[in-house]
Order: C-alpha cells, then structure tokens, then sequence
C-alpha cells in the first residue's frame, strides 16, 4: 500500500540519531534541521578556518543511508546574499556555499533554501544559486515559499526537538530583523528567482502551507510547479471537537491536490493540540487514506505521468501486436462506437443489408463492434474489412475462421489505394490521434470515400483539435534534456500532470467527413486568443481533441467533456523553444498551421503576447524538425 | 575612391537590357524591379501550370552577371498572405514562393519583400517568410519599412521606365484596394516580423525614406537595424532656386547617416525637377563626396566595424610583436601619459631624483613617455622597466643601448612576484583593456603596489567600466553563427558599428590605485538601472571605460567622453543568449558581477525588465564559459 512521506522541521538538533530515533517512533520519515548552529552567525566574519572546534556536528555520528533518507538541509535562514554592503553579501555567499558543500559531503536528498526576501530583487541570491545548481551533483534544491505572506512569521519558530532536551521544551525563536514587507505574490518571487536560474531540474519550491489560502486558481498554478515538499504549521491545524488536530476543508481539498504529486511533507511549530505530535502525523495519514481509489484509468495512466512519447505513425510504420492489445482493452471507446454503429443501422430500412466498411481495421474490434450493432439494430450487414497492414491481416483472417465472419470480407491494401465496385453505407475508422487529425485521419479517408455512397455515413463524422497554453517547468525540462532544435519542435504524446492550462481550452482544427466539396485541401491555420486566469510562464501547448462519432455519440479527451474512463488518449505537447513569461488579464496568441507536402503533413506553431509586442520564434518551419509520413 | 551604389526602382520592364543600359547611361548601378507582371494577378487561381504562355520574361535576356549584379526582385505587392480567408491565403503563399523560388533561379542578390499589411497581425506572412529563410541559399530578403506611415502611398506609384514605351511616359498606379489604416509605428511591423523568423541573418530592412521624418531617436535606432537599402520618393525631393532637386536638411543629416552603412539607394517616381532623373542620381553623389573624409582612426577603424574578436589575454598570453607595435602607434594616448608624469614629476621636489617604475613596460613606450617627462618638467628620475614578457625584454634590452636609457634598469619579472627593495614615486602602468579591468589590471597592480612608496602614484590612478544596454541583430547573428551557450557567455571586442544604444551609458565597476585599505577585495557587483529610450530589442551589452592617469590627465572610450583620435581600444561587447524585448519608457535593470577563484577572474551578467518579470538566464555562471587567467 502507497504511504506519504511526512517529516519533521526543526531547530538545530544536537543528538541527531536519538532525534530520528524519537521521529520514527512518532511515525514520520524524517526531519528538515539546519545544519549549522544559528549561533555561528556572530561570528560569520571569520567562519571557515580560523575557529579551533567544528563548526557543526561531524559526518560520523550517522552512517551515510541516515543522512541520504531521513534528513533534509535547511540552509540557515539569517544568510541575507542581497544585503545593502559588497562585503556582506560576500560573505553570505561564502557561507551559503559553505553549507551546500557540506550538504553535498553528506548527501542529504536536499537542502532547504531561505525564502527570497527582496522579492523584487534577489539577484545575488539568484546568482549565486544559479551557479551552485550549474556545479550541482546529486542534492535537490527547494527554496522555501508561502502560499501566501500575510501568515508568513506565524511558522517562522521551528520546534525544539531535541531528545536530550526534552520535548517541545521551548520554542527558539530566530530573530528576524528584517521582514520582508512586500506583500506581492509569492510566486512572483519564486517565479523570477527560477527564470534567472534558466528553469534549472533540480530547482524545486517548498510550499508553506498558510492558515490563510490563496484562491484555486492560485493553487492550481502551483500544481503546475515543480513542488517537491509542503511545509504544514501545527497552528495552521484547527481542532476537533476531541481537541485533535484537524485541517479546514479548503486545507483538505488542497492536501488531496498535493497527494496526487507525490509531496513530502513537513510539520513545523510546536504542538497545539492533544497528544503532542503523533495526532498530526496520523491526521495527514488519515486523509491519505481517504482519497478515493484509482480507478482502471488511473491505474494504467499512472506509470505514464510525464513521460514524454514521440507520436505514433502508424501509417509510415505497422503498429505491433502489443500496441493493438493495449488498445483493444478500451472498452468505452468501442462501445461508444457500438453504438454509433447501431444508431446509423437504426435508421437504414429494416429490410436492407447495408454494406460496412472498416477502414484501418486492425485486429478486427471495430468489425466486432459492427456485427453486435447489427445484432443490436435487428439489421442485416456485409462487411469488408481493410487492413494495410500486413500482420494485422494475418489475425483477421485468423479471426474470419475462428470467429465465423462469414459476412466479413478481408481486405489487404492501403485504404487510400484500394479500388473496388463495392460502395459503403457506412465506412467506420479508427484513425484518430491524441490531437485529432494528427495521425493522419483526413488524408486516409479521403482516399477512402471514394467506395462510400453518395449518402454514406463515415464514422466518425467529424472531429475537433483543441488547444490550451499551459506552463510546465517540468516537461519543458524533459524535452531540455537533449538541448536540441528538433527536440523543441517535436509534439509530444504525454499524459500531462506537472502543468498548469494558463485558460480553458479552444477549437483548433476541424475535420468532417465525407468531405463533399470537390476541392479538398487539409491545410489548416488557427489564430487563438487566450486569457491568461494568473500570471504565468508558457513553456508548451497542450493538445486535445474530440470527436463525434455518430449523431449523438461522441468521444472526447478535451479536459471539459472527457469520456469517462476512455485510455486511448493521452494529450499532446508541443513544446516552446523559449518559455514566454505573460501576466494575468494578459492576452495569448497562439498560432498554428497545418501544412503538407507531397509526402508530409506538419504543424508549425507559435506564441505572442497579446499587444504584439513578444513573439517566440514559429516552430518547426517547412516541418524541419518534426513530420507526419503520408 | 568609394562610390554608392544608386540604383531606379521601376515597374515591371519588358525589355530588361535595353533599361539596364539606360540607366547606365544615367548613372546608375542597377533596378529593383518586379519579376512577374502585376496582370498576373487576375488569375492567380491557376497562376502556375495551366496557362499556356510563360508567366514572366526568359532569364536568357541578360547572362546571370546581368542578373547577379543588378536586379533586385520586387515581390509582387498584391500578395496578401494575412488575407481573411484561407484559400486566399494558401493561394498568396504559392505565388510568394513562386517569385521567391524565380529569384533564387535568377540568382538575384536580393528580393524585395512588400510592407506588412497588417501591422500587428502578419502572422502568416512571418510563418511564410520563415519557412523560405530556413532554406534560402544565396538570395537576402529586404522588407520593405517605410520610415513613418503618414506619407506611405506616396511613394506608391514606380516609375515607369522602359525605354520601348519612351522615358517616363506614364504612371503605372498599382491599386491599392485596402491601405493600412495603422498609423503605429513601422518598427514594431518589423520588430514583430523578424521576431518570429528568430532575427533571421538573411533578413534585412530596405527603408522607405518618407517626407516627413520620424525624430532624430527613432532615426537612430533604425540605424542599429540590418537596414541594406533605402528607396527614396522622387516627391521627397525639394527644388533649389535653379530647378534642380534637393534634399532638407534632416534628409541629408540622414543620408550622411546611411552613407556609414553601406546602404545601397533606389530613386522610386516619376521625376519631378530639372533634367529628368540624371539629376537626382547627380545630388546623392554630390551629398557622398560632401561627407567629411575619414581620419585616421577612421582609416584604422574601418576593416574592424562589427567584427568580433575574443579580448586580449596579456597575462596569460604574451603579446606579439606586431601587437604592440600597433598599440605603439597611438600618439594620443601617449601624449596623455607623458602629460601625466609630467604634472606628476612636477609635485616633487625640484632637486629629488624620482624612482619611476614601468610596470607592464612592453617594447618601452611607456620608458620613452617618463624619460621625455622627466625633461618637460626638469626633473632627475630613476627608472625600472618590469616586464614579464622575455620577448619584449629583448628589445627592452636593446633599446636601453640603441638609445642609451643609462637611468633606466631593465627588470626581467611578473610585476607580482619581483622583489626589491626599491620603492617607486611613481609608478605607470598601461594595463587596461575595453572594459577597464577586464585584463586585470587591478590585480597587477595589487601586486605591484608592494613596492611603491606610501605616498607613491599610480598612473593610472583611477579607472571605471561603463554600460549600456545594445540592439544589434547584427552583432547577435554573428555571435549565433556557431550557436554555442560558450559563444553566447563570452565578452568580444568589437568597433560596434550596426548598433543602437538603448539608454546613456552608465558606470559599472572602479577600481583606485594604490589601494590603501588592509583587505583589498576586487569582486564588484553592480545592479544598474537603464530607461529604454525607444521599444527596442536588447541584444547585449556594450562596454566601456575610461581612467584617470593623473589629476585632470585623462583617456576615455565611453561615446560622450571619447579621446579625440586614440585607437587603442574598441568598445566590448556582452551577448544575451535570448534577446529581451522592451518598451520605450520602460526601465531595462542590468545586472553585473566581476568574481574571481585562485586563478580566474569572469564576469556573471544578467538582464531584467523593470518591472522583474522577464528575466533572461544568468551568463556564464562559475565563468563556465569565458574567464581570465590570473
């Protein structure tokens, strides 16, 4: 069974060992503690070497799987690296460096980084960080940022937790001489410390979990963030009516949010309810375990979070055997052409035999899905079953015997080359892609409604691309990590979850199908106008599309209206060479194009800000990077 | 002796030899002229294969040098590739790549591309004009800018000019059924344009120079833009008291400015004044032979305009010969120190014999400066040549015989490692590169000031780096060519010529010499704040410095304090990996560091919009990319 990571924040604590001892009794995983003493600050001047004694506890009062599993580094909160003088920053420089190198030498997972306090101007802090991420080994960096700053000072006193002291005996209160008094967005902040940074991999936020929330668009925008930790005051906790601890509903709604992105978290503050601080551990594993179960979907996708996939090509390439059984196993999907099917059936006269062509029929489900819809619709059909592929029509015919087709004709060809005096009622294809027509789907059928009726029906009968500008420091790092041009102008097939959509959803491109204009062109140009809900960063586009397959019967993997349950589909990414920065209110522009060539269809694309003053470079020109096989 | 290149902009020219010689006849380099005839236009629905007759006139008329030397291509104006409907816009898009793909055939060394019809949303047409400059091979591509929008159709009508028809027999009005009704500025249509082609370096601006004028700030920013030729309305034209044409005096101001970029110059209209055309080809002549001749700096200057070259690195490396025998030659420079030592020399006691330390001393220019001080002010001096460089101190050692320097001793040494008990009066050193400290000069003579006298002189005493944020797709393309994060993090030293300057100058980092103080600390840090004096694009950032050798005795390389006539140093210059757009009136915040470890010293630079959100990544993190050896 899953479990949550909680762990302890505390103050500089003297018998490590016995403290993780205590901590593991309480049920938690581990602490977040300083691993300088706040007292070396007196004399930071002369810091390093100069001193007789260490300035810290030494490496060997645990062995190294302590330190790499159960202790996170706090980097002390006093190193101010944009104070007023040269000298001071200097030498919160020297001491910041100091104490990542010796979180480094202990290979703590991570260290915990001051929150910026010049939110405006962190520029030496952002230096400064910016080149120890760049020397970075394995230590993740999280900087320490409140949900909002009004509560800010309310958690800024760790708890003394220190076996040998004695629990909870006091609280050491860090003199703050200077509180930020800005009381702008935090996420400007972290947004503006990260951007200099270059979005680095191994910068992550901390969130402080404030008593006071900021709105849910606020929230979702941090989903989109690479949050690797929540920082949770014991004040911020109300009380039960048997004195425990117990979180407001909002805190609940957003403790499920952060579930879902495998969040470490953090208690801090001295104990203010009953039981010390075991009812706080317990509550958090307590809403855990309350979270509804994944379902069939979410258990497939969740292997798949993030994971970027290049788009099949599935007429250039034949598609193996695995593929079509993943896919086989949609049930939604085909009964939603089930009954499209027998709706069209529905309303042939009773007494006809239609004839059904699948086009692109695969290991044969929708020729399944079209002799139960004749069964359904008491009608009788002659079908023809065309595959190009030619191990697919291996199984097929395989499946003729073995499955008494005997209405059902096998056809090995290309539907877009097959010539026959057979003309369908209803043509039935399954050539779709994540965003729509991406796979493809008009070029293939166009060719194939040549053998449909005049009046014939081709399931689907049309289908819609839809877009959205999203933020997502996190894939836009994945597709960084080859640092190539065609990386940038590759779409994506990815089952989205690190990302924040800057707005709802709009219509890009649309097919429908049989075209009957005589001229057919399936170029495509797409000008979008978005409202950014927050400020933001615009690393990508995510793709979606939707598709009436008949009258009323629909598939959709557009956010608003997804078929429950349907897991053909992850969405498409297509990512931004450079990330565009665009502030709430602020208009988004986004282009697109679908383009072709004898032997290619691509998508070129590109993003500017609504007054037309910021353009990212268009994407994929003449599809140098990325294209689609005719 | 240099000539411009003026060439006639014509309607479309039946006969294309018989009008190349006449408008040789008149003086003239060549035409820009359209390839195909606007009649086309009427069917451009089949435009390509099913006419019977050709589109446009054989290349055979002329043989390619013909072609390649004389005819630039005017893109037929018509086309509308942000036209509202689709097919409209595929059917622009095959003509424009039709004449494009003729054009590159022709091998003519420039197309003309029309004027953006919609300033804010040529989305397509950049889509377009991307795709054909991601697979240009020789042709450049001029986008037709006027210089203020108010007088555009003016210039309109091109003269027709084909000696068939008889010289300047009719107007051919081109019709113009929508005109753009944007009066915004016609830099943001560009701005907007080249953006989203990634400032293409096949991409440059033929400026259309209207009546009006646009203010002499705008002018200039134009000039830090890939501006190759200027078309010039013959109703631009005024008449002088003989009837002849003339320019106004802010147009010749800004012909003398488009004569230091090599820009090549179209007549466009019908002729308006005394004598036909002849007379207007006549008067830009006579405005270039006007133009001041070069001096010479100017002289040594001119092969080095925009063209990059790596910082020296005279610590590190030794200097050849041939590079201090240029240095050698700058007269003014060592006029200023030999004023200097002079004003130094007198401040000491008429009858002390002064020690006077050349620290850095080269071939002994410096030597030469003292000993000639040492008799402007009537003083006896003592000297030392330090030098590091064993070559130089070859010829050092020569000289001291060829030109008997009996006073002077020659030091064979790294001015931080000799030791002696001498101590310098004074002590002159010529260790500045473009930014001032750049070639580590302070750390020298940190070392160096061991040995001089508590109250000794440095000449130099004081030296300070100055900034300013650059426009320069020019000098950015340049840096592209090898597409390299190094290239992008590394400082070059450049004649910025193709530039534009965002904002005055500011003062960077300075160092003082000697330094009195017990803790010598060279690591500056400096944040400055520019106001971006028109929207611009920020490429990078230039760099100067200028130095006190002694009391009033100064050099300079900053623009608004340059030293008349010295040449020694040419400004540097600082990319930015991703340029950062700004808005006129918006403040531009620069970030700077000098850092240093055992043995480098770089520089960190970061640049930010005022108001923090856009940030572009901090350069050259832990001098990853360019440093000084020390």
């Amino acid at each position: 069974m899953s479990r949550i990571f909680v762990g302890l924040e505390t103050s500089f604590v003297h018998d490590l060992p016995a403290t993780l001892d205590q901590v593991q009794k309480d049920k938690m995983n581990g602490i977040a503690a300083p691993l300088f003493h706040p007292r070396y600050k007196r004399d930071d001047h002369e810091l390093s070497d100069t001193r007789d004694g260490p300035q810290t506890r030494s490496d060997l009062v645990m062995d190294s799987r302590g330190w790499t599993t159960s202790v996170v580094g706090n980097i002390s909160k006093w190193i101010d690296m944009d104070a007023t003088t040269l000298e001071t920053r200097l030498n919160a420089e020297k001491v910041f460096k100091q104490e990542v190198a010796w979180a480094s030498h202990l290979s703590v997972p991570a260290v915990m980084l001051p929150t910026p306090r010049h939110a405006t101007n962190s520029s030496n802090y952002a230096r400064i960080l910016n080149q120890t991420l760049t020397q970075a080994q394995y230590v993740q960096f999280w900087v320490r940022i409140p949900l909002t700053t009004r509560q800010q000072s309310s958690i800024k006193a760790p708890m003394e937790y220190d076996p040998v002291v004695g629990h909870h005996a006091t609280i050491m209160m860090e003199t703050h001489e200077e509180e930020d008094d800005d009381s702008s967005d935090p996420w400007e902040a972290w947004d503006s410390l990260r951007a200099r940074c270059e979005y680095h991999p191994k910068l992550h936020v901390a969130l402080e979990i404030t008593a006071d929330l900021p709105s849910a668009e606020e929230i979702q925008r941090w989903l989109g963030e690479p949050v690797k930790a929540a920082i949770i005051a014991t004040n911020v906790f109300l009380t039960n009516r048997k004195g425990y601890p117990a979180l407001s509903q909002r805190h609940q709604t957003l403790m499920a949010q952060l579930f879902q992105h495998k969040v470490q978290f953090y208690l801090s503050g001295r104990p203010r309810h009953r039981g010390k601080i075991l009812p706080y551990v317990q509550y958090l594993h307590f809403l855990y375990s309350k979270r509804p179960s994944q379902d069939r979907k979410a258990q497939f996708e969740a292997p798949y979070l993030d994971y970027l996939q290049a788009p099949l090509q599935p007429l250039m390439d034949n598609l193996e055997s695995q593929t079509y059984e993943t896919f086989e196993q949609d049930a939604f999907k085909y009964n939603q052409y089930e009954k499209a099917i027998t709706k069209a059936l529905e309303q042939t006269p009773a007494d006809k035999e239609s004839v059904v062509m699948v086009v692109g029929a695969g290991r044969g489900p929708l020729v399944r899905c079209a002799l139960r819809a004749a069964i359904g619709a008491n009608r009788k059909i002659r079908m023809f079953a065309v595959e190009k592929n030619a191990n697919a029509v291996i199984t097929l015919r395989n499946l003729k015997i073995s499955e008494k087709w005997d209405n059902v004709s096998i056809v090995a060809s290309d539907m877009r080359s097959w010539r026959t005096n057979e003309r369908a009622d209803i043509m039935v294809s399954e050539l779709l892609g994540s965003f729509g027509d991406n796979e493809l789907s008009p070029e293939c059928l166009d060719g194939a409604q040549n053998f449909l009726q005049e009046s014939g029906i081709s399931i689907p009968r049309v289908y819609t691309s839809f877009v959205t500008p999203v933020m997502s420091s996190k894939l836009w790092n994945e597709v960084k990590v080859h640092d190539l041009l065609k990386s940038f102008e590759t779409p994506y097939v990815v089952r989205l979850h690190n990302f924040y959509a800057l707005a709802p959803t709009q219509s890009c491109f649309q097919f429908t199908h049989p075209k009957l204009n005589s001229r057919i062109d399936n170029r495509r140009q797409a000008e979008l106008h978005f409202t950014a809900a927050e400020s933001a960063v615009v690393h990508g586009l995510a793709g979606y599309f939707d598709a009436v397959l008949y009258d009323d019967v629909t598939l959709s993997i557009e956010p608003d209206t997804h078929s429950d349950g349907m897991f053909s589909w992850f969405p498409i990414y297509f990512p931004l060479r450079q990330p565009l920065r665009v502030q709430k209110g602020e208009k988004v522009v986004v282009h697109f194009w679908r383009l072709e060539s004898n032997n290619r269809v691509w998508y070129e694309w590109s993003v500017s800000s609504g007054d037309g003053k910021y353009h990212v470079p268009i994407h994929n020109p003449n599809g140098r990077s990325y294209w689609i096989g005719l």
